[in-house]
Formats: structure tokens, sequence, C-alpha cells
């Protein structure tokens, strides 16, 4: 079914469900009706008194199914302003579109559909018959302000779902509850990852201990990676002067985003959204020759944003998020090499955390709005050239994306796809020609001469919280072994194996496994059931057997069968897993 | 000569040092001149037009030394208020003093010597004979408001040193010139450790990569020592609702220190100046068990304090610090072994950075001012009795502080003496049974019931920065082996030895030695000379001989004479340095 048709079907879904809406709850007064990505919604304010909720959709539906189901033909006519405010005379928000439209000199048009009339602009079928009944599900209800501002009432809005087909239908749904199974925030509050707090606030993480044991893992393979290439490790504080985002352009661009502070002394400061700025001030801070270069910075800091309430979801957008940063100040004749080496960072990361195979995308500037960036045409269309060109080099395929660059500079952006289908922006390379000159960064050439650098920008994976949203939702939480804030779990069969289990643990922890130990008084099969709930990878039964040198029966997260290895090839397997990064 | 006797001394130059000021600058109107440590001083107003710098310091020094040569007795008498304010008429800050000591009802007089008379209250010598001015030298000049207050004019207040003989006064000034060499602001950039930017703001600082080699190396052992003793790391950010301090009761007592934060939303936000009341959010985000304790939560993480610019003083006194924090949460009964683990770490600690007797200090609540903490008068008794118990169990000797102990509970803190003697609060352990309390702190018991848990707080560096200020200049930059941050350089005789030292370079740093290059096109002698200068423990000259297997000749920081080492050998020296943290 072509995209249009499948809209006016939708747009025609939503009619109903405002009819089957007023049928149910007669003094409804309605707000707009617009399709949306798979379906349609329709806002409504209900009478004083009413509240409709996830458990009323299904009578609902029912009734939106008969009305349907009526073959009714939708007409449109066009209507005068006098006309349409005496016809929607009990329908106070439809009265302020009237009013608005009429004042912008726009035609208006009433459409009919059996027991139901709507002010709208048409793009309808024919006949409800068209509407497949079967593709069809009211499947949530949320809050939204009228027109969508705060100021105004809130009203109800209830979302449906609408395909050409019930296979369609039936698919997409078996998806949605694959991504509710998955969905980061349950699983972070199953595994013990992460927490928030009513007292500390909304969009701010606290990370229990084998949260941080699980971003400190990433976060340490990522600076291996990064050490063997010649990063070095810098620290700088969390806030800052006005004065440094006045030169570098944030508080031109972004000061509604910053947290602001004013001192007791009155002085204002920023909480930093980002770390280049104060790099650059490591960098300048004395005189750098050519033969210091490049300069390559990384820090793993967290950055502050004044989110709204609403916008905040659970670690994907937050008001503190730790990025692992690095700033490469080089010479022009470097910036390829430095890319490149960054290059293969992603890969190998993205590979150990079992994302194969990232799209490219190459985030350019829009030419129709070039106020919203930094710098000359000139500059930015040499970068953009440059960074073709260097694609090209690598021989991948890469998409192009108008509109995508930052502020400064435009981007390489990689994209992964996950178990469920969806793609993510995660990793960024990012040229950058404008902070040099606007912080007057240089170093002195072989001539003697001050000679401007490059800065390349680049986080691995970028917001460390988003990151493991992401993360968390690919391995619907069964991480590669490497990555598991345990590896083993060990399980005493009975009291007097605890001693012996102990031994163990101490011996798979010299070995660099990170193992735990059940010693609480309960069933082995309620142990084995609690630690395949965590997602452990191995779960070894501690009894008289194991303990008596016989080979062990290792429980592999994801298996059916029991793996028979004693316990030095056990050893040696899981070593290698997370030395090999699987 | 008895502490009294050198406070009249010093009391009565305080006055000569007025009598020479007015001499010089006859319209100058005069404020305070108490005793300080080491001395005194006396504040001035100059008259318009006339500003007083260090260079006049001898010349007044000069004059000062004249008039006590005189011989003057020092004759006191007792006068009204309206006598005081014709005598002072002139003195504008004198006629405020006499008013105000009139209002309370004090007695007034009036001190001569010589040429110059005072309001004063007495505590002098008979006769200025007495003030040995062989001990005596006018040192420092500092702006201060008149009675600290900055809505009060600035002053210019003048320091002066006074001492019984001349051999003090040499051996003080002695200590301040070696003080001034080791100035760990001066040898932080010296040494490339730490930078201040103007953009950034003052009290920030901004790490370089040695500089962060050197924080980590530090806090990496830290950690180490911890992880042995159970310890777990925890992430938390940087900010807060308010609520989180109303709760913990620092709202109250410390919201002039906080950076406060408005969101665009108009909450209140504040970053946190200490870590604790975040640290509860994660012990209590789930019901614990008697099980699960001890939960022990360590995080090197930065907090922040709104100080005033003037209090600003290097690394010392900063706006943005770093905390190597750590939270016990236990049960009554757990906390005498964390609090001896805690011990043990700290002792381990100071003595692999060169501290080796740490005195230490029980600081107690202040009995007069109770209202300053949290808390009832039998939970602080207790705890400190505990305390006691714990010291003399431990076996040390302790000396007991008045009013040093946390707003929440009494501590044992540690101090280190420094190499020319001077003391510092360095580690410290506190026990606390408010924050408990507050939060609502407990864990399940064995009998099924709500058992109030205990809280231990422990720092080992405290404040990063402090610390290092500490270390860099109790070493004179000098750092240990294992500390520093480049352990051995190699320096390359010509051109045509710079890929066998490279060579070189990669064998030592795979054996853990962090080894430096210089490949600049320099003489030896130079190379050696930046390389002492940079306080490199090692510098191994890598010229053909080098190269062709003989026996190295090792330049060994603070030593005279090379040492003759095979490469084998020399390895095996510094890596032993390193794993003896030595």
């Amino acid at each position: 079914m072509d995209q249009e048709r499948l809209e006016h079907i939708r747009h025609s879904a939503a009619h109903m469900l405002a009819a089957a809406v007023l049928e149910l709850y007669p003094r409804t007064k309605l707000g707009i009706g617009p399709t949306v990505e798979n379906g349609f919604y329709y806002d409504f304010l209900f009478p004083q008194g009413t509240t409709v909720s996830e458990e009323d959709l299904a009578s609902i539906e029912t009734v939106m199914k008969k009305i349907i189901s009526g073959h009714h033909d939708f007409v449109g006519r066009s209507v005068t302003a006098v006309e349409a405010e005496s016809e929607e005379a009990d329908q106070p928000f439809k009265l302020e579109l009237i009013k608005e439209f009429a004042g912008e000199g726009k035609n208006l048009t009433i459409y009919e559909s059996g027991p139901f009339k709507d002010l709208c602009r048409g793009g309808h079928v024919d006949n409800t018959s068209e509407i497949p009944a079967d593709g069809l599900k009211l499947h949530r209800v949320a809050g939204a302000y009228w027109r969508g501002s705060e100021k105004n009432p809130m009203l109800t809005r209830i979302y449906g779902l609408l395909f050409a087909t019930k296979e369609e239908l039936d698919s997409y749904l078996e998806k949605l509850e694959e991504a509710k199974k998955r969905d980061h925030r349950k699983l972070g509050a199953e595994l013990d990852l992460f927490t928030f707090s009513d007292l500390v606030g909304a969009g701010l993480a606290l990370w229990t201990p084998k949260g941080t044991l699980l971003r400190n893992t990433l976060d340490d393979f990522v600076w291996q990676l990064r050490k063997e290439r010649g990063y070095e490790k810098v620290t700088i504080p969390h806030i800052t002067k006005k004065d440094l985002y006045e030169t570098s352009g944030h508080w031109d661009k972004f000061k509604d985003d910053l947290f602001k502070i004013t001192t007791r002394e009155g002085h204002e400061f920023a909480m930093k959204p980002m770390n280049c700025p104060h790099h650059t001030q490591i960098f300048n801070h004395v005189s750098r020759s050519y033969r210091d270069l490049p300069q390559r910075y990384a820090e793993t800091t967290m950055c502050y944003r004044d989110e709204q309430t609403g916008e905040l979801h659970g670690l994907s957008r937050v008001r503190g998020f730790t990025q692992d940063d690095a700033h490469v100040f080089c010479r022009e004749s470097q910036v390829k090499e430095e890319m490149f080496k960054i290059w293969d960072i992603i890969e190998a990361f993205y590979k150990a955390v079992g994302f194969n195979d990232l799209r490219v995308r190459l985030s350019l500037h829009d030419p129709a709005q070039f106020e919203k960036y930094l710098g000359t045409k000139e500059v930015w269309e040499n970068t953009e050239k440059q960074l073709r060109e260097m694609v090209a080099e690598r021989g991948v395929e890469a998409f192009e994306a108008l509109g995508e660059a930052a502020m400064y500079g435009p981007k390489i952006d990689f994209m992964a796809k996950d178990s469920i289908g969806r793609e993510w922006q995660v990793a960024t390379i990012q040229i950058d020609r404008n902070q040099p000159e606007r912080f007057d960064l240089v170093c002195v050439n072989e001539q003697g001469e001050k000679e401007r650098v490059v800065m390349v920008h680049a986080a691995i994976m970028g917001s460390i919280e988003r990151f493991l949203s992401i993360l968390i939702e690919h391995h619907a939480g069964a991480f590669p072994v490497w990555v598991s804030p345990v590896q083993v779990l060990l399980a005493p069969v009975s009291s007097k194996h605890v001693g012996g289990a102990r031994a163990l643990l101490n011996e798979l922890t010299e070995a660099g496994i990170r193992t735990g130990i059940d010693e609480a008084d309960e069933t082995i099969g309620n142990k084995v059931r609690k630690a395949a709930g965590q997602k452990i990878p191995y779960i070894v039964v501690v009894g008289d057997k194991e303990l008596g040198g016989e080979p062990w029966m290792i429980r592999v997260r994801g298996q059916k069968d029991q793996v028979k290895m004693t316990k030095e090839e056990f050893i040696e397997k899981v070593r290698n897993e997370i030395a090999g990064k699987i």
C-alpha cells in the first residue's frame, strides 16, 4: 500500500476514534487528531470527573469498529467562518481554530462521516469500509497540553496503531513487546545497574557498584585503545566563567541549554555542556612547538544540560551525562592519520560490544540555515570535501545528511543497528577549524612561524548513559562476557560447601574473572534462577563433586545443555573470552 | 622567652610601626594593630594619592628602629569616651571603636610611648628598649577591608616579623625562603602539572597530561588499597535538587557555600559540596538485608564550593576540588573493624608517599556551640567515647581538639608534618549516626526487624588538589619514584642514537616503567639539565656504549655520582621501587 493511501486511512480512523469517544462520553471537547508514525492520535478534554485510562481503550475500540462497520461515506463541504462557528458552537477548541484559520484567510471545510462531523482540511478514504479494522488497535493514553503549551489545559491523548493488514499490526506489536522486555529502565532496575532518586532529581542517574563496574569496564577498554595510539588523560572542572563560552561561541548559540550559576560575588558561571573549550585552555597554556604535536587529550567526564522535565527518558535523555571525550590538536598534515586512528578505535570498540556493521553518515551543514554555524562558507566546504575524500580512501560507503553537522564543523557519524532493527547514532569524529581560530590555537613551525592548528573531536561511546541505554536493550541485559559485571556465579549446594566455594572465588578472581557467590540459605534451583535472571554468563553449582576434583558441569547463559569441563579448562576458556573481548 | 612576654614585645612593636608610618606619612588614618603568629601587623589608610608597597618597607623599618632606640616608656591612662574622642578626633576608625567600646561599657585607655599615642587596652613592655630590634623585620603588605567587611574601605596592612633573637628571625626567614622555592604554584608550572585560565576562572585548576598522571597514580593506589578491603566504586552526578540537602541538613547550615542553580523550569538545584547525601540514595534505593552489609562505596569525584576570590590560593584553597571519598554503611557491630581497615589504608598510603609519622587528632564537638551540629548530645557523647576506646585499642597517642568535629559527627583526623616542619591535616575517618537517622537508613536484621545502620566517612587524600599542594612542597617536586609522572628519561647523544633510544623506550614501557625521551637537537648537557629541572628520578644518556650492550651509567636524582648498572639490573631496580612504592 502506498504511503499516501495509508495516511488517508489513518486520518479517517482518527475521525472514527473521535466519533466513538463522543458516543461513549457525549460532552467531551475535541482537540485535534492527526496521523503519526504507525497510526494516529486524537486529543480530548473529557467531561469533568471522567478519567479515561488504558483500561478503557478496549471498549472505545469496540465502539469505534462498530461505527467503521457502518460503511459511512466521508463527505466534505466548504463553510464560512460564521457557519463553522455555529456548527461547532459547543466545541471551544474548534472555535479557537476556526478563528485562527479564518484570520489567516484559509478556506474552512467540514467533513461528515455517519454520526460524526469534524472541522478538517480533508485527506480521507471515501468510505469507512476502506479502513482495515483488523489492522487497528488503540494502545496508549498520554497527557498533552492543548497546542503543546503548558499555559493551556491538559488534554487526554489517545494513540491508535493502524496498519494495512492484521499481519503488519501483529508484527509491530511483537516488536513493541520485545522492546518493552528490553527496556533499559526495567532491566537497569532488575540487574541493579542504576537508579534515580526523588531527592536528587529526574535525569540525574546514580550508578550502583554493578553499574559503575559496567561503565568503567567499557571506558577502560576505550582508554586502552586510545593509550595505544598516543592519547593522554587530562582533567578539567565541571564549571567555568561564562567568558569561556563567549569566546567559543557557545554562550550565544546554546545559552538556554546551560545550567547557569551566579556566585556569591555576583559572577556568572555555567556548568559545562561539552569539554572542548576547557581542553583548548590546556593546549594553550604554554607555547607549543610543531614537535609537540599532535597533542591528544582524552577525558571521561560528566557534562550537564538544562533539559526540560517532559523530555527526560531513562538514560536516553538525561540532565547529567558522561562523555568519553577526546580532542586532538594537530597540524593540517596530521589530520587524516589522526582521523583514521580514531576510526580504528571505533571499529574495534563496536565489534567488541557486539555491533558489527556500523553505517557511516557524513553529517554536513545545512546551506539554507548557515546562521546556525560558526565560521566561513569556504572553510566549511573545504572541510566537507576533505571528509568525502577520507571516506573514499577508507573504502566505506557513507550517506550524506544535510544539517547534521556540529556548530563548529562537519562530522563523520557512526550508526549502529540493534538486535530488534532500530538504528542509533553512536560514535562521532569531527573536524574543527573554528575553535582554533576563536581561541587562537597555534604551534611554532619549522620556520619559526605561528601556524594555526586543527582540532579533531572524537567520542567513542558518546554519552555513556545513552550508549548504555542502547547496549542494554541490544543485548537485553545479556552482555558479552568481558562486559558482564559478574562473569561467573558460584552456587554452593549447602552451607558445608561455602568454604570450598569461597576458595574457588579467590582462585577465579586471581585469574582476572569477575566472580560472585550466592551464599543464601536457598535451594540450588532458586540460586540458578536468580543468577539466570541476572543474565550472568556462567553458573557453577559447587557441591562435593566439584570440590572433589571432578569435571564441572557449567550452566552457560542462553544454552539448554550444561557443558562439562575441568576447572582449568573453564578458567582458560573464560580468560580467553575476556582477553578476546567476546 | 615565654609566650606572654613575646606577645607584649610584638604588640609594642605594632605601636612603633604606627609611629613610624605617621612620621613618614603624617595624614595616615590608623586601623588596628594586633599580634599574629611570628609577629604583628597594623592596618593603615594612607593619604589619598599615597601608595605604600613592599619596596617602602625598608625605609619604614629604619624609622621604626630609630624610634625604638629612643628608649621610650609605655605609659597608659584611663580616659572617658569624651576625652578619647577629643584626643583621637582626626582618626575616624578610632572614633568608631571608641563609640562601640563605650556603648559596651568598656573602660577606655590610651597608651603613649614617645611621639606616639594609641587607643589600646594594654599589654606592652615597659620601655621600647626591650624590643629586640635585630629580631625585627617588616616583610609583607596586603590589602584588608576595615573590620573584614567588603562594605568598608580597603586598608593597607603591613606585616612585621618579630622574634626574641636575630638567630630566630634568620632561621624563620630561611624557612620562608625554602617554602617559597617549594611553592606548589611555582613548581606546578615548572613541572607542567596544572594551570589556571582567566577564561575558566580562579580556583578552577586544569590538569595537564603529566598532572593527571600524577593524580591518577595516587588515586589508583588508594583504590588498590580499598579494593583489597572490599570497597566498590559508585558514580553520582555533581548536582542535585536542593531537597537532598534539606533532608541531610546541609542546606540549613551550608547554604551560602553552595553554588546554586535555578533551572529553566524554575527548580532550585545545587552543586554538591560533598558526596555523602548522594551515596545514601544508592544505599537506600533497595531494601538491604544484614547479609548485604557492610556496603562500602568509594568514589573519586569533584565537589564545588562557592569560595570568595580573596580566599583562593593555588591548589590549597579552590572552588572545585576532587575528593577520594568513601562511605561505609554497616551495623554497629561492624564499625570498629571498618574503622581499623581505613586506618590501615591511611598508614599504608602515607608511608608510600613519604610521610612516615602521622599525628592523630580526635576532633570532637564544641559543647559551647552545640547548635552547629546535627543530632542529640547523647549520640555525640557515646560516639566520642567509642572513638577514644578505638584509639586506645589501636595503641596510638592522640590529642583531642574541641570544635573540630564534622557537622554530623566526630572524626579521627591525621596530621602530616612536612619536610620543612609544617603540619597539615590530611586523612580523616568520621562516624556518623545522624545522616542514617535523617535518611532513615536501615537493614533488615536476623529477626526480620529494621535496624538503623551507621555511616563511616573516609577520605584518604581528602581533597586531591590540597593534598598535592602539600605533597609537591614536601618533596619540592622530587616525588618518590612510583609517583613520578616520568620515572626514567632517555637522552640520545645524537640523532643516530634516536632509533636505538626509541627501542629502549618501548622496552622500559613494556616493563611498566614510565619513560620519556628527549629527541631535541641539543647537547647532552642541556638535556640532562632540563631533565634534572623536571626532577626526573633517573636519566640515561643513550650513546654507542649504551646501545652496544655495555653497562649503563645512570644519573640518579639527588646523587652526585653516576651509578653503573647493566640494563637488566636497572630495569629490575626501578620495577622493584615501583612495586615497593618507594
